[in-house]
């Protein structure tokens, strides 16, 4: 391997310490004093690995080397040390101590680089605590403007800007758009695909474009005993039937899509009341534009179909989207041909989840590396991955870097 | 009419001034100031009507006409002055204040009866306040434990027997079964039939058995995007496809028969993960009991084939119900001949909701008399009825009453 797994585990495991669980994972929410562990950790290593430190208005964190053309655009590589509330060791610190690593292995072996090389700590990528995710990367990109950042609320009150100023981390760089000569993220693929498959690597060459409604759907609030079958307006019954029919939606379209209703309630929720008031959400995603916007047809007719059964009035409202990334051909490859060079199994995939390289693939050649994780379980304490999957992306990620950064 | 329909209207219309709330219905939990305020106004018009008035443990009141023979099980007649919150202005008074208009007849006419006559305002009819319900007729009849009514607590804490304390009204006669000579219920019929058939009175032969069974099922949380649709094990989808069949299972038993669910909860409920635990009720009622058994069946068949399908795991608890309650044939055709001397139009019909009834059934002979309500609604500040619809229920009731109490 290019670089030295040993000291890439032993930086993982003390990243690993700050903001740990009981349960073997971390609670490193945005802007909280586990971040601000995080943040202090990463910029002593980037300090003890010779790179100049700079912090933007958002807090995110570049460090940087400097390359042979040192005005060039830079080569980066990174990812988030925030979690979810008792996320998982891997998701995010992965790719930001990976880029570190690969760093410090271009330190050891006196490798210098036509461009410069920024490893870049991406603020709030997660979002819980402060909707939206990816804040730090869509300000970077111009997709988010920074005042609505700043004014974000968490579930306190507390407001993003006062919790950036708290832990010290609102830095002087402007928070705005700048060329990228390129950038590369390893994350752990949080899905099944290539621990199911057995494929060491994957190489993402995009990100799922996503689609959330909300569905409203009324009836009439009657007696369960009383009210005759033929008679009933029952709000619930149209839902479950629209959600049994949105189910069979992503078989007609593509093996990869994927469609789910995770928020419900209704109303009034009692045992013997026909309920008159449901809501869910549908989440629907794929890479292909137009089979979303077919996606979308057949949820609505469905919707419409069901809702007319039961004699229901309904509302779809759009309640958030993204349309799909497709990354950089060039990028894509150097991620590949390094999963060459090293004789790692690998395939292309698509992203179905959201990273900062969607903000990132604006600015400049962008391209993801996926490594497997158990059960393709992430966002939780269960999280976990062999350390060999974890050398194998930071292998590729250094290899790639190289690369790119001599491009 | 036998009765002074404009004497009853104004008791009816008074007794709506009691908790009433502002949208035209009434506001009278069980043990409420209201509940208090509305027993000393029906105290008052029994004092006033020279009955004889009994408050047993439950607070039941018993206000009793003398007979000839003054030692034979009383004629009843009654329903409930408690209320659902806002609920509406007929649902339970219209019953003891229809009871009380036939005594005041009997008064008027100087008609004697063999047996005495009894107006019951049974405690806690309704139940939303301290559940169960039907709590003080359950007690009157032996069917639930005085000590466990008493020990009853409202959301606040606040137990039964200190409210009944408190409102004054915990009486000195036993609670314990006695001999009923006959029982009837004017009520409300809190359903469509009558009013959408244009028939004038229901003559209630039954009260449906109920049976409420609470489901659970289990899959795997997963991110809403990674995990491909065939890897899933999605609870809301198993959920939504056994309400769909559930939904189907009433018209393969007969026209009559009602299946509901009316809660329904999620975990973790969040618009991008596929939730992993669904719990929800299902509330089925009819007067064949081997018909309660086959609906059982199917209903258990149908989550049983929809786990499967999403590899759930499922658990299915009872949570309450009883069995069919057929009344009494000489009861019932006390209140058709009532009918038919006036020249109203009548049918029979079995109650789906339960009543006092069902208890009073297992001490006596007893019979309900259903009236039309405005689009079967009840239970909402929305209930109505027309008054000529109240004065033929209370016609009816005076004169089944009168045959009974001469029986």
């Amino acid at each position: 391997m290019l670089i030295n797994p040993d000291r890439f585990r032993q930086s993982m495991e003390e990243m690993a310490r700050v903001g740990a669980t009981k349960g073997g994972g971390v609670n490193r929410l945005t802007l909280s004093d586990a971040d601000k562990q995080a943040r202090d950790l990463f910029a002593g290593w980037a300090d003890g690995a010779g790179l100049e430190l700079r912090i933007d208005e958002m807090g995110n964190m570049f460090a940087r080397r400097a390359g042979r053309e040192n005005d060039a655009p830079p080569a980066m590589a990174g990812s988030h040390l925030d979690s979810v509330p008792n996320g998982g060791r891997f998701d995010g610190s992965l790719g930001v101590l990976a880029a570190l690593e690969a760093v410090r292995t271009l330190n050891d072996k006196n490798i210098s680089t036509r461009r410069p090389v920024e490893i870049v700590n991406w603020t709030n990528e997660e979002g819980p605590r402060f909707p939206p995710s990816m804040m730090g990367s869509g300000v970077f990109a111009g997709a988010i403007p920074l005042e609505s950042a700043y004014e974000a609320k968490d579930a306190e009150g507390a407001r993003f800007i006062d919790e950036l100023e708290r832990i010290g981390y609102r830095g002087d760089a402007p928070c705005t758009p700048r060329p990228v000569g390129s950038y590369l993220e390893l994350h752990i693929e949080q899905g099944p695909a290539l621990v199911s498959e057995g494929v060491q690597v994957g190489v993402v060459e995009g990100i799922f474009g996503l689609t959330w409604l909300r569905v409203t759907m009324k009836g009439e609030r009657d007696h369960a005993g009383p009210t005759p079958m033929h008679m009933r307006r029952d709000a619930l019954v149209g839902a479950a039937r629209t959600i049994a029919a949105i189910r069979e939606i992503p078989g007609k379209l593509h093996p990869e899509f994927v469609a789910t209703v995770g928020e419900f309630s209704l109303s009034p929720n009692a045992i013997n009341v026909i309920p008159d008031d449901v809501t869910f959400s549908v989440d629907f995603r794929h890479s292909d534009p137009d089979l979303l916007r077919e996606a979308r047809k057949l949820i609505e007719e469905a919707t419409h179909r069901e809702a007319e059964k039961e004699n229901l009035e309904i509302e779809i409202q759009d309640v958030g989207g993204s349309t799909p990334t497709a990354f950089d051909a060039n990028a894509a490859r150097a991620v590949r041909s390094a999963c060459e060079e090293s004789g790692y199994s690998h395939r292309s995939m698509w992203s179905a989840a959201g990273h900062d390289a969607r903000y990132a693939a604006d600015l400049g050649p962008t391209a993801m590396i996926f490594v497997p994780c158990v059960a393709g379980k992430s966002h939780s304490e269960e999280e976990d991955m062999d350390w060999e999957d974890a050398y194998r992306g930071c292998d590729v990620l250094a290899r790639g870097l190289l690369k790119m950064a001599d491009s």
